[in-house]
């Protein structure tokens, strides 16, 4: 009896807003009988889950929160990642789908691959499929306003912020440059755009599109010690915006 | 007496299919009386139109088709955007909302900031609002299942393939590349990726999601003499797939 086969959806939620939700993962959550949702901090499952909750009935569904450690310890990162893979997996051989749902896209910069990886290992006979989601970057743009490219323009996104030479280089080389996950970093990610005499290019954005968002033209706010959280994006155009 | 202010709406409509449209950009269009697509090869017009006419009925609506002839004469192309953007500000005037429909997103490699530029310069009393939408690069990546980017990773876009210089440089200090535009230099991209050793950390992705979708996991068939069309990529990772 050869294997039936069950479906991990990685599902792009977008960047925080319900109405961003594409129709695709609104219809691929109202099938799957499991929902997942990575549960720290920084992933904000609390919002990834809220985000589909106010266009999807979850009532009847089983939701599996995840939970990934923020912790240095590799090992314990690693037995967190397998645990959680592992509770996938064994819904997937019922065979029962699975929606796992990331903010933004499932490709960029969310934990669904590794969390793909490991459940194809443990289920192979898993399909994998992916609802791609539209990004924080674009949300981000779209709050401030800000074309990020055109034309022949080419756009780097650097997402460790305390790489200073690797960010001097990105904005000597690039039209535009994304700063990513800034939370703690922000202060010296303006002062970098500042020593390059790019603060009049700059703008900040912090929990697009939600209560709270903040647009900030002026980087030098940000080199003054006002602080970022993880929801914030920098975004340097060399030819203004 | 004060201007009633109109708004333009540029609208991501997601890479090409129906089902990626975010439930905003269905809604704004629902509503908008006039839905404007430029029409040129490129930006596809006749898709992104489909794209949205299987979802929303535009039958009362007004359908704006807007010529951006492709040619390298600078005169007749900034003309052809003046008019484009005074058919739509006139409209705007009037005041009746305007949705402008953009294949991706409106703020990446769309026309949308040109015209969103000029729109405002005649018809300052606009409102100007951006609906995010899915980009071509999250659509390639979730076709081919190819994660972009992880944890503290780095990504450069370049879409100018023809600077051959820029995507070696780019290719060795960034942790994923996705070329963009490659049509007519995708054989020249492809030598370059073997040149630095990653053939078989490439992979191409034309017309993800639609019919005649290719996902070509040997970009050695490109080197030899394959061509792409407007819409793929190529999108390498260092340390592979």
């Amino acid at each position: 009896m050869s294997a039936v086969a069950a479906t991990l959806y990685g599902v792009g939620v977008g960047p925080g807003r319900p109405e961003l939700l594409t129709l695709e993962a609104v219809r691929v959550v109202g099938r799957a009988p499991v929902v997942a949702v990575p549960a720290t901090g920084a992933e904000g499952a609390g919002l990834a889950l809220s985000v589909v909750e106010s266009v999807v009935d979850l009532s009847e569904k089983e939701i599996m929160e995840l939970a990934f450690p923020m912790t240095r310890d590799e090992a314990v990162r690693r037995g967190a990642r397998r645990a959680a893979a592992g509770r996938i997996a064994s819904r997937l051989r019922e065979p029962s789908d699975v929606a796992f749902l990331t903010l933004g896209d499932p490709l960029f910069y969310s934990t669904f691959g590794y969390m793909a990886a490991l459940v194809r290992e443990m289920a192979p006979e898993t399909e994998v499929k992916v609802v791609p989601g539209v990004t924080s970057i674009s949300a981000c743009a779209a709050a401030a306003g800000a074309v990020l490219v055109e034309g022949r323009e080419s756009m780097a996104v650097i997402a460790d912020p305390r790489d200073t030479e690797g960010l001097k280089e990105a904005l000597e080389r690039f039209d535009t440059v994304a700063v990513m996950k800034l939370k703690g970093a922000a202060r010296e990610v303006a002062l970098v755009i500042e020593e390059a005499g790019l603060a009049e290019s700059a703008v900040f954005v912090e929990r697009a599109g939600w209560p709270g968002e903040r647009v900030l033209r002026d980087v030098g706010a940000l080199a003054e010690g006002d602080e970022a959280d993880y929801f914030s994006i920098v975004i340097v155009k060399r030819s203004g915006f």
